[in-house]
């Protein structure tokens, strides 16, 4: 679960409810459920069926959300949307869900995940005289849709999702339908649920557990689904792709309670942190987590090495904004502001800290010389994944190539910059070994740079679409 | 000057610079004096040649810009807007410039005035599948811009301002021109002026005096300016229309210190105000104006009739928000909270009250009954303009035609209705004797039901364009 | 009347109201009407016969003051305060009213004035063991109340205004009584009225215009007014002192609808600016005021003199908030964001600038360096009292001797440096056959230096009274 | 460590930091690590010895002290405070430190500790003229040193302290001093540390390890610091009584990482988790604890039982403000938006619940029900304290015995109603063979209702001190 490391930064969360008196209320509690996926902006548009309505803000939800915000989102659906993004693209003309008006009527569309064809298809439209007014790779699929010739909604999505390329779990809302779509690869996860009479759609199941919807099933990669007066309908409008969903949602990304891609998260990271003590064995005292990505892996190492689990290192759950450090610095300080160390627990022991990735490997060092410091005698570093070698084009926001200390580094270095006694990464296959209660094929090219679908030179340079720059 | 009664609504103001090394600077100044032309909204759009800066706000531009905001509005050259509009549409979406990205780059857009057959075009548009983000009819201007087959930027923005028809003042950035139009009818104002090696533009030159630049002369109706690094073109690419400015901008709109169409306001209203003395004479021992607007024609009145000026009604200047109401109602509320009667100027006394106009009939009412309130003998009411029988369709916002009290009502009636003893408009003749230093024709549809461009009956019932609604 | 130049600054407005259903609203609406009277911060302090309540806020009465926070304020009573001071105190701790618990329940206390020993009796009571907790003087009211060994209420205030000396207008709220006192010299302005059952209080009787109260009469210097369920009763405990009220209200401060000290604040102005013409005439073809305070006097000026009156000046009200300016510097940048010259009726003429006095000369000589740029031929600055030579310390913020231009040079001296053609203030004699209608006694320190309390050598030196500093 | 629960509320942090360049950026970093003891209110009060200077504001700290903020709180020595209250108080009146003048100059407090007879000196200062300004009982121990005919500030200090009974842990400001006293029971922690030659007071030694400073040792009970330019002398002036620490702060106040009373907190939960398995067996599949307060003893619990132990609920860490709950009501809404069990881990196992107290047993039902609605066999609710009978009179914001279910309902009972199978509480005996590691004798008067210092009856009914009510 993303937890502001200088990490991987997430994308989005979606929701989507139809049929329901009180649709933009459970929007709001789904998308609080998905506060971990995106913490920039969010945002929520209803229908009455005659009319949208819209309301976005920055900030997280319980901020952006008053009760008489949410009394204006009339009408009995709605589809939701909470954001993170680099601070460039930091601005509320960028919060979804996008709203436009085309020849058939109001759209409104919320979306995770990243295309990599963006830059390619605008410049086509643009060539055709379509105007882009957001940074939003998401723009290109409404102006798509609203170029298509196609007659029903259904099929004009479908004819926009077929020209673009890479990964997408989108939620659509228009007067008197709500739509949802997931790319082929089935990159991002996406759920549908049932709370009685009324169709939900979530991210993740965490969400339907807070509104007392029932989990249903996932929607397919390459489905879409259409759902208005007349029930729900399924579509299969694609040739089929390989399914190769997101492994990194079940090592960081997702909320442990949630089920995604038929497995549920946290005995995933649990079996992972169960491969991980097989592979890479020591003779310790403890086994600690680095909270909170950490803990589902490290009660998982515990239980397999036999080694007790205990919580060496706090967590400040009141960290958020930039905190300002004195001019005499203060020795890993982004770090101390979030975790600080049991002396007591940790003196004198030899500990197995438990971590899920690294990214830059300055938190890691950091962390270990605070552990250090609180008197441990030895570290041995256990990472639940294989080293990061390369940057997700796909909706995660990993750092270039090179920032990842993994691209340009082997594991022994690592080891050295970070200054563990000994570290291990589980292996691929460790992986592979403990996820497969969700199948046996995933995205893995952050750590394999084996990219199912191709990321052309253009998408790997210039992330950003936009020829100007709003302010905050 | 448009002061917050429940009268007219005036729409917008604009202003660009071009070639100074603080441009962003000198167009929030330039915002700061045009901002009785619309206080709901205001942005700047900067462009340093490679890239536009955007920055925009709900509310008065001394609360929108801070000085970190306009040190990101880099570059030498910038465009910037100031908007009013009715509730229902008020929304940072709506706030301009407006920017977007098409083919040939980045293009913002600032516009006063409002398009008759924008509808129509937007569902053209629609109808080859362009997507509209906004409510506001600035946003066809840009995609007919985008879609034109032409090359040049004036050859683009030539086309596109040949499909509109209504009324425009338009400032445009790009990454490296500023463009102006008026059109052809040259409803509302737009000035040009220079500041040694830098060119302004602005709606009034109110926003010269400020940051002391030189009014050089008008942007021509039917004019296009070009400026970039080759200094300043002009273009006249459309047939010649009749010359018909708005008439109620010297009326009331503009700001007595401007100088529009050719002539000082405030002279005309002084003239506006001998005129009406002339032809509604009344024997009376006091002159005094409904304050801000009435001012100068209570001058001129008094000047005329040789009856004593004097400020009979005193204005508190700390309103803006709506104020709280006690249950057990006070007597003309919303009116007193802005104007108090001085008795001792007023009691026993025969008064002239000279107003600019009246809307629906209901302010006007209050006022009179607060003057006797406070003693005066007999109330004569004169106003410096004709009766207002039909709404305005080219920019600004006055009430739909079954709340202009004098569409449906003789001035006899009027006169009852707001309980002066006597009241009297001045002729549309009195009116163009005292506009004449600014030309011989104006549009004076407000007054006279001639309507220099034709209004569909779709924009007369549907001012609004969108079919969604944004929250604040 | 105040209008934010760099002029005198006011202190404070006071209200009360006493047995209304709706005592907050009205309390709040008459802090509206005395606005002008204190920018800075609002407060207003209600009750309901057995608990005090209180809301406070930086900021216009408006933006302090929502509908919520009217209706927290429970109870039939109601006292309000506006206050404006200098940058360095300006803290939500100094905001009024202020609100104690002592041995007899709670006491509010709003105050418009100064003390002049209060830092004495502060250092006495403190060395009795007595603590402060801001910076206001009033605070050592409320101590001395606290300390008195007296029985009633009334008795109570006696004592501790018998300690104080200077100016104080007061109102006082205690569970279930409200009060009102003004000192012997009668320096501020404090006026009773009546609504139909209810008695309202007001520094000024605009007040009572807005919530239809009627006046009954001022609040006689050395009163105490003590109201509470038995109706209203006056004491005098205070041997008679000279009557001195304040002559500058008449001058600036005070609102022109307002009457105070028995006279219309506007016929007032209008006959200093009779007399100002009789004493400085000038061969002229325009008067015109600096609005809005110099308006009544150039009135009274130009019927005096018979020089047609205009207004050259047009002032823009969105003012309040710094401006930037930019880094090349604009000619006279503070006043023209204020003002602007109507060229057309300057032009070659030779115009009357009339104003109400000159504080530090910078502001007026940069308005006549502003006339004179827009083609006056001559500028003869006429000024509606006498030169101010020296500092107030009953309440009113003006600058120290040093930074008054009046203190150390002559008239011929002003004018050169604020670059009249001619300039005429109007005499202390001339002030007293305006303001007689009034009375015949005021305090005239600031022309004359003749101080009616004498004001020790630290409270001239140290007006601030705090130890500490808190941030805004 | 407090998780705003409705449970306990913590009242206050303080922390205090002599001789450092960057005093009140180090005050600043140290409240953060403090924020779980308050979330309320934070302030800081710093000294450049020659005057203080104060920030304070409603909120997070974060929120409430911007860089601008801290940079000028000036001076190489500050005072903080971080403050919860219950909502009726919750007013910026009653955020500290509280600073105030008196005849020996400028002093500020910050206090963390309830007195119980603070209303009974209120009443008596009254009766000898003092006034109130704030509902916190702190106001009267400033009163008391300012009343105080002591020389030193010391020794006034030390009259003060001997007039007032109840829980207090001060630090104290003047213009060249820092004072710390902690009452002479020792109710609340307070520790004393180093850098370099900086001194540094903190409620909790967590504050020391962000800011790198070394714990020196605890402010014993009873004892005066006094930190000036000598260095630091302890004076020890009262007689001894019993040491009687908060047990209650090991249990679930103080944060794990902190050390207290001389013992590590999160190491004494581990070993109540270990008394609390021996005295309460139970066959079982799984150990989870209540998270985040629950952990420590969950793992004790674990390892003493031999049984696993698994994170089976999951926190949602986003929680702070209101959330709008739809009208067709959520089971256990409150709960739910907190905590989400993993249906996984839990599904048809026999589970043992940890937490560390129950209060008025809502939660706890609430929280076992969505553990079985996920499918646990059987609920073995343990709570790693007994019963919580009576109140809390010295800091900690329990509800009335009303409110408390122990008080009034016997194990068996709670059982029924929280529909757990079996419930075990700690016994006492149990609790103090866990915390012997910090001393042999505690206040333990929540579990015993023997409270080591008496209570009046006045301060159990009206806890809230004022006669006034301040509006937000």
């Amino acid at each position: 679960m993303p937890d502001n490391f200088d990490k991987f930064n997430d994308e989005c969360g979606v929701v989507g409810v139809y049929n329901h008196p009180e649709a933009s209320n459970l929007a709001y509690l789904g998308l609080h459920s998905l506060q971990h996926r995106g913490q920039e902006s969010a945002g929520i548009v209803s229908s009455n069926s005659r009319q949208l309505f819209s309301h976005k803000g920055m900030g997280l939800v319980a901020d952006v959300f008053s009760e008489n915000a949410i009394s204006e989102l009339h009408g009995t659906s709605a589809i939701g949307h909470v954001r993170y993004s680099t601070a460039g693209a930091s601005h509320i003309r960028n919060a979804q869900p996008h709203v436009i008006e085309y020849a058939r009527g109001a759209l409104a569309i919320a979306h995770n995940g990243n295309l990599v064809n963006a830059r390619h298809i605008r410049d086509e439209l643009e060539a055709y005289g379509s105007i882009f007014q957001s940074d939003m790779d998401t723009e290109v699929i409404v102006h798509l849709i609203a170029s298509s010739k196609e007659n029903s909604i259904v099929d004009r999505l479908t004819y926009a999702l077929g020209c673009v390329k890479g990964a997408y779990s989108l939620v659509l809302q228009t007067e008197n339908r709500l739509l949802a779509a997931r790319d082929p690869n089935g990159f991002r996860p996406l759920a549908l649920g049932k709370l009685k009479d009324t169709w939900v759609i979530a991210s993740e199941t965490c969400a339907f557990d807070l509104i007392e919807a029932e989990y249903v099933r996932e929607v397919e990669p390459g489905e879409i689904i259409l759902i208005d007066e007349n029930g729900l309908k399924s579509f299969k409008p694609f040739p089929p792709a390989p399914y190769t969903p997101c492994v990194f949602e079940f090592i960081y990304f997702a909320r442990p309670d949630s089920n995604i891609f038929g497995a549920n998260v946290y005995e995933v990271r649990k079996e992972l942190g169960r491969a991980l003590a097989r592979e890479h064995q020591v003779e310790a005292d403890l086994v600690m987590p680095v909270p909170d990505s950490g803990v589902g892996a490290a009660v998982g190492y515990a239980e397999e090495s036999g080694i007790p689990f205990d919580m060496g290192l706090v967590r400040n759950h009141y960290v958020g904004r930039t905190f300002i450090e004195p001019k005499e610095e203060i020795r890993h300080f982004g770090v101390k502001l979030k975790l600080n160390p049991v002396k007591e627990i940790i003196q004198g022991k030899r500990v197995v800290v438990v971590d899920d990735s690294i990214v830059r490997g300055t938190t890691s060092r950091k962390i270990i010389k605070m552990i250090r410091d609180a008197g441990a005698k030895e570290v041995h570093m256990r990472i639940s994944s294989p080293p990061t070698v390369s940057p997700c084009f796909y909706g995660i926001d990993t750092p270039t190539d090179a920032e990842l200390i993994a691209a340009s580094n082997s594991v022994e270095e690592i080891n050295k910059y970070i200054t563990s006694d000994t570290l291990g990464y589980l292996s691929l296959g460790g992986v592979y070994g403990a996820v497969k209660a969700g199948g046996d094929s995933y995205c893995d090219a952050c750590f394999s740079k084996s990219y199912p679908i191709e990321v052309s030179e253009d998408t790997k340079k210039a992330p950003q679409l936009a020829l100007f720059k709003e302010g905050a």
